[in-house]
């Protein structure tokens, strides 16, 4: 037995997103109901949508910044009841045996996780589909329990550009005393700078443009460093413990390796693809630096995430669109004319 | 006042090395003057000798890879007593008082460590000459104590082919339990093999060629991996914790990243220039990999590599060599011709 679910999808990489109804599984035993009432717009959803990667499967519903109600439980789930404020964020299974799934790295898992979206669940063979709907059911271990006091609406980002973030931030041991510089101010960036911040690191920002730094300063920059200026970035030399690079497309990152400290890490979290201009391994060499990536957040380390923003107050910058809007959204999205995530209101559907 | 030395200088880039008599600082009170004994010859020399990289001030006596025996010691040298059995690697003074020198780090030292040759005292503003000569004078802080137990002549190459590929093994770690690749057999990969064996670990060499493996398994190595063959490096994928990538020049990479298991890294020992091929940031963010630069060792971890290799019984294989033979020996280095490295007999003087 399934479920029909209203939503929005894609039906082709040039055809706009429309409404579209769908099977959804009966609870297993482990699953959970949920009601959605916002889901975030990632890049990513646009990406997917479009056929950019040329992994698109259609009919594709997207969304992968949920936050919902619960509405039924499976018999053998203790950890949510009916009416619980929940999330779910770009993972909705995993193989759970792997040494990454046993260490509380899902993303990393060897077999591959099961995404939010356009990906097949592991048991019945079912496509997954997204947040751009009324309901989605998701395994108990994959849903997140969302603080009551932050506002709903600002919460669905935290649930990829946040954990997208915060995970370097912890895994390279970002505190008081840390010195983290973020590249671009976006929906990753600006959650970037929050959460640096709220952790007690000295936040810097590199702009290219002098127009962001008053958003930065707002958001919890300590500086704004202009990236074209070289006296600048000459003064910043050997400064950051960590860099995280949102940029989500090839840019040159060598002028902000000599900005890293003697052992320092450049972690790239946007889909950059290769590195060109060439990385130069000479600051690399000469103070021990390092480069990285790192991708979304395990399901732990995101319910530490959300449980830090209850504690901080910190949600997203956020402007709510309603579901039919989501096309003209797209489109602003890719004028980065967004500060700096959309919520879809899915009452609006 | 400053005493006479004898040794071989390069006077320009094209000519060969020929006898050189010059002046050597009289002892200060914290110095130590070494009768040299047996000098390994580094890629670096030549490429100092020949102005590879533009930097090189005519004359330049080479050589960094120096053992040799205690003859007289300065008022304040308590460690050092005439007669010991030291070493001299590629270091003989830096500021002392960065966060990196009070780590004893001294090679990435913000002010910028005193080379061993083509570098300027700090104090007298004499020209540093290294070792393809009689005898050196160097602060206690900057000599090592060699163990009496090794087969001095092939003690040398441990001062900067070994501690190059030692400073990394120790810095991610690698011990018992650890997979450790190394690309590149050549003076710092051999060393590389031998030590990460020594430590425990299970190494593995990469390389281009089958006629390499008798070689790297008599070595240490545990597996010798055909970069060349698809099936080999697919049964390889995210094997290691480390991979030394020694390869002094420009190189592709991306094969051997999806080689390295999550939070593995990839770290360059050698001057490579830029990464090119470019460096696909996908197998970074997938399993959060890491590519990384390492220079030297300090001070600290060089006597402890010294140390460790006379517990261990370990030395680099060589070959020695009369000092007017180093034009010669130059010439095989750039045809890959030794085995693996060349050490030169100061008696021969
Ligand atoms: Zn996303
Ligand atoms: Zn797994
Ligand atoms: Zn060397
Ligand atoms: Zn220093």
């Amino acid at each position: 037995m399934t479920q029909t679910v209203q939503g929005y999808a894609a039906h082709s990489h040039d055809t706009p997103l429309e409404p579209f109804s769908f099977e959804r599984r009966d609870p297993r035993p482990d699953d959970v109901v949920i009601d959605i009432l916002y889901t975030g717009v990632c890049h990513s959803d646009l990406h997917t949508a479009r056929n950019d990667w040329g992994f698109t499967t259609y009919p594709v519903v997207p969304g992968h910044e949920i936050v919902g109600r619960v509405t039924a439980v499976g018999s053998g789930v203790d950890k949510f009841k009916v009416g619980d404020l929940v999330g779910v964020g770009c993972l909705v299974d995993s193989c759970r045996e792997c040494e990454p799934c046993r260490n509380h790295l899902e993303q990393y898992c060897d077999n591959g996780f099961v995404a939010t979206y356009d990906s097949t669940d592991k048991h019945d063979g079912l496509r997954t589909y997204g947040g751009y709907s009324k309901s989605i059911t998701v395994s108990d271990a994959f849903v997140l329990k969302v603080p009551e006091n932050l506002d709903t609406k600002a919460v669905p980002p935290i649930l990829c550009a946040g954990i997208t973030t915060w995970s370097p931030l912890r895994r390279w041991k970002v505190g008081k005393g840390s010195k983290v510089a973020v590249v671009g101010l976006g929906g990753l960036g600006h959650m970037a700078i929050k959460l640096a911040h709220a952790l007690g690191a000295e936040v810097s920002l590199f702009s290219r443009s002098p127009g962001k730094a008053d958003d930065a300063y707002r958001l919890g920059a300590d500086k704004v460093i202009l990236s074209t200026d070289n006296a600048q970035m000459q003064a910043a030399a050997n400064q950051f413990d960590l860099i995280i690079d949102t940029v989500p497309y090839e840019h040159d990152v060598n002028p902000y390796m000599p900005t890293l400290k003697l052992d320092g890490t450049l972690v790239f979290v946007g889909l950059v693809g290769d590195i060109t201009p060439a990385l130069s391994t000479i600051p690399m060499l000469f103070k021990r630096r390092n480069v990285a990536g790192s991708l979304i957040g395990g399901l732990k380390e995101t319910q530490e995430l959300l449980d830090f923003c209850g504690e901080h107050n910190i949600v997203s910058d956020i402007e709510v669109i309603d579901m039919k809007d989501i096309n003209e959204a797209y489109e602003r999205m890719l004028k980065s004319d967004v500060k700096y995530r959309f919520v879809i209101d899915m009452a609006t559907l």
